[in-house]
């Protein structure tokens, strides 16, 4: 049996969900590939849940009643990215992984990689600031990624396959946030954007200011993420996103916004009727090719993958030099707590069982 | 820099495709992965080729040029399903790769794994004979087999993260013979089923003897192999596959069969227009259950995502206890020689990053 300690970095909705799913797969993973995962720490921007010695199941339990009562969750104190890990007599094979959305990450978990240990992520913004940061992450392949994009799809992980074996990425299309993908469904079904815009925030189906998804910023991110993983040496100025609303209403409050959402009702219906008109359908996609990326509203005509997509689920396509004629397509729900937590151990089993 | 040393069996298409892929791809596996694979020994039917070192390049294209000439490879005489393999003096880490499409290597691999060897397949006979062999080929998670359901379409390793991160599968419903999907995608376009029979078997897109397809048994393999990575502790018999011909045309000569396919015109007429009636679509579906596995002609509804599938492409549903409302879906092209010796050559990388 081999024992793999982990460090844990986000105790937020995901990284929750995650400890629940390390503890309810201990037997199996121990009968098939003889692993042990144990907790070597827990971290949240508030502190850091440590002993110096793998802690125990109590402990974790406590940690994560603390986390739902609000308290905190440290035994030493300090922020995740400022801590002295290196000083906590962590041994330095673990496996760090960031499950927390706060920037400032990277150069942490690069050292960590310099040292000798292995980095899984859910959190974007390691991989989407600077390509020297994100290529110190790579080294040794040392970092797995999966959850940061589609949730638990197979995405970087059939992505990372087609690159092993030689092959040549000639173009990725994707649709990766679920909410767009809703609200592209409710268009189509004949609502206006606001109503369609303030059902979803209603239902907690968008961001708590809706223009953090409606920005296409995020999509922009997760397209970096699948051009540098294809190797192209690009920033996120080099991902430009067509947002939905225009630069005079980036300034509102929130609740101005909302209220005004009506002022982009004509051009979208207009958008919906020119897509019908073709016989396509309105998307928003991203398109990574080496010779650039774009994020955007797009008329994909019927036949497309694309079109065939329905509410929130995300789909990937991959033109390979082997996969020319025909994609090969990836397609399901790209986010959720227990998705995106399955994505990350998934990536944890695959990491430790190269230890 | 880790030398990974490969015994592969098998120097048909597939085989030989890989060995190419293999030698094209060292330099980035060496880059990326610090691995370098090299041949131990290649074999086929007719014998065995290795000098109990690595094999120089120019001994590699010398086998292939023998083959390609339908001179022997060997070097050593005997049958790889004989070999014995452990007089040549190959190391114990090394992985057996076997593409071939031999039966009877089940034993032989069961062997090298007891010997702490590790297996990659994309021969799905080992895997689909006898469920004790099929076991102690999965001791110590030591076999790979992608390219065995799909090629080179992430399937095994979706299905295995999915299982890995602690989640049920509750139905696998799948498309997976490519020449069935295309006679279907013939019969939905108003052919008739002699017709679009005899112009796949002019082109090629079946097997010699285009009953070896119709009669389901390869997709009843894979779906086997898809129930038993589920820990499903099934054999063949408990797959039963509807074929598309009767019992009295199975002994006909393959010529005499093709003469009278006209005699299974009018049933696939009424089963298309079956499914028409219902505004539904016509496919040859495996279904895998924890209750029990089909494999047959079902008309599927429109809204299903294997109705959007066009000619020979393949198609996998999963349904989990995570993934309830709505599937993981992966789509693509499921044959090629290319693309079978690339889903070997990923898993032989990811193999390799463990030992």
């Amino acid at each position: 049996m081999r024992s793999i300690p982990i460090v844990q970095i986000g105790l937020g909705g995901v990284g929750r969900e995650l400890v629940r799913q390390v503890l309810a797969t201990r037997e199996a993973l121990a009968k098939h590939y003889r692993l042990s995962l144990v907790y070597l720490a827990l971290a949240d921007s508030g502190g850091v849940r440590a002993t110096g010695a793998a802690l125990t199941r109590d402990e974790i339990e406590a940690a994560l009643a603390a986390k739902a009562e609000g308290r905190s969750i440290a035994t030493i104190a300090g922020k995740s990215s400022g801590m002295p890990w290196s000083s906590l007599a962590l041994r330095e094979a673990a496996i760090f992984v960031d499950v927390s959305a706060a920037p400032g990450h990277e150069m942490m978990l690069a050292e960590r990689v310099a040292a000798g240990s292995r980095v899984v992520l859910a959190n974007k913004l390691p991989l989407s600031a600077g390509l020297a940061q994100f290529q110190a992450l790579m080294f040794d392949a040392a970092t797995r990624y999966e959850a940061t994009v589609g949730a638990g799809l197979p995405i970087i992980a059939t992505l990372q396959a087609l690159l092993d074996s030689g092959d040549t990425v000639t173009r990725i299309e994707a649709a990766m946030s679920g909410t767009l993908g809703y609200l592209c469904s409710q268009l189509e079904a004949g609502e206006s954007l606001s109503t369609a815009l303030r059902a979803a925030h209603a239902l907690g189906y968008t961001e708590p200011d809706p223009r953090d998804d409606l920005s296409g910023a995020d999509v922009a991110r997760k397209a970096l993420i699948l051009a540098r993983t294809c190797g192209l040496p690009w920033s996120i100025n080099d991902i430009p996103a067509e947002p939905w609303f225009p630069p005079a209403m980036a300034g509102l409050s929130r609740d101005e916004f909302l209220a005004r959402a009506e002022e982009l009702d004509a051009s979208f219906a207009a958008r919906v009727a020119e897509a019908r008109a073709v016989g396509g359908a309105l998307r928003y996609v991203a398109t990574v090719t080496p010779q650039g990326a774009s994020v955007g509203l797009r008329i994909v005509p019927a036949e497309h993958p694309l079109a065939s997509l329905r509410g929130a689920d995300n789909l990937f396509s991959f033109t390979t030099a082997r996969y020319a004629e025909r994609p090969l397509v990836v397609r399901g729900p790209g986010a959720g707590q227990a998705l995106t937590a399955a994505g990350v151990l998934a990536d944890i089993v695959a990491t430790a069982r190269e230890m």
